[in-house]
């Protein structure tokens, strides 16, 4: 048997690590084995080109085509070196963000091809799809004024526009309609909340 | 009026180094404004994608999709920093390597599909496609040994089998046959015959 794979999408602020963690925890209480990963990294590969993406300080100008092009090479390496052999060893894995990140980032708000984005996304994930992907969703202004409050230093693409973020957020919602496999949860409510909605739905969606 | 795009191609120790130098020199007493650039590489983005592929020592894994990718990643930044500007103010651009490279490498020799291969040299190189492309052709045991010379380290890619360089040259003059760009000499001939070949060939493409 497969372990499954769950990704988290949103835009910055939303509170995905800290669900992760929980949902995490949540699985150790079924005594399911699982891994949580984030993207861009979580391989060698993948941590350099995490740095050279978000936080390497002579990076001015990366156009939008290398900025895609470079998230899926750090896709490519994950889904390969980590994701499939955990899921074939029945391991759950967890997702801090996968491919829906490059459609809602690189294809609406950097307003790239959301068709090269789709065959990119593919070539890059294989037949990795997560069967469940959890949207937290949050009014733009609210998430950065979160994130102005928890962090000293943005990172590269923290550092966008409101409208930036609120095209991002736009297309969560848009692939949210799209795809069977999102849930979509409000990330204004108490943080016991929505771990509790998300775990709920996870029990129900794999019969646990 | 834009400045024309020449590259080179080959399999390693054909000598490309050497032609493109002596090309630039023809090029100025013809006063003609040129730059000459490499792949991957020649932008701060592209010089680390570079070293990421060819001389981390801590990259042993790193699967053929997350390759092309990153070929393709340092291409798209190559191109809108430097080739676009540069041919817009008519100055030439001497290339060693470009997107033929990625066709023969990685399409052939490490068995990814042609077809996204093509599709993803088009999204990085967008309407960059070389005037000439000179193609140095060389018997595969005669470029390794002459490689095997001159070089104490060679590079992870440089490291690969006789059967793999084999493909890449197989390929190259399979490209060379079905487009008119290129133009293919023999490696194997006295670097002065090589460079004057280029030279007339040069002056004859493009009239000068």
């Amino acid at each position: 048997m497969l372990g499954k794979i769950i990704s988290f999408e949103g835009i910055e602020g939303t509170g995905k690590s800290t669900q992760i963690q929980k949902l995490k925890t949540f699985l150790d209480t079924k005594n399911i084995d699982s891994v949580t990963i984030r993207e861009p990294g979580n391989t060698y590969i993948g941590e350099r080109i995490r740095y050279l993406l978000q936080y390497d300080s002579n990076v001015h100008n990366m156009c939008a085509e290398t900025e895609l092009l470079l998230f899926e090479a750090s896709r490519a390496q994950l889904v390969r070196e980590v994701i499939l052999p955990m899921i074939h060893k029945n391991t759950w894995v967890i997702c801090d963000r996968f491919f829906d990140s490059s459609m809602a980032y690189q294809g609406t708000a950097r307003q790239l091809s959301e068709k090269i984005v789709c065959q990119l996304n593919h070539f890059a994930a294989g037949s990795c799809v997560p069967d469940l992907t959890i949207l937290l969703d949050i009014d733009v202004d609210l998430a950065l004024q979160r994130l102005q409050q928890r962090k000293i230093q943005k990172d590269r693409i923290e550092n966008e526009s409101i409208e930036f973020f609120k095209h991002v957020r736009e297309r969560y919602l848009r692939l949210a309609k799209e795809e069977s496999r999102f849930f979509t949860v409000d990330a204004t409510l108490p943080v016991e909340t929505i771990t509790e909605k998300i775990c709920t739905h996870v029990q129900k969606r794999f019969d646990l």
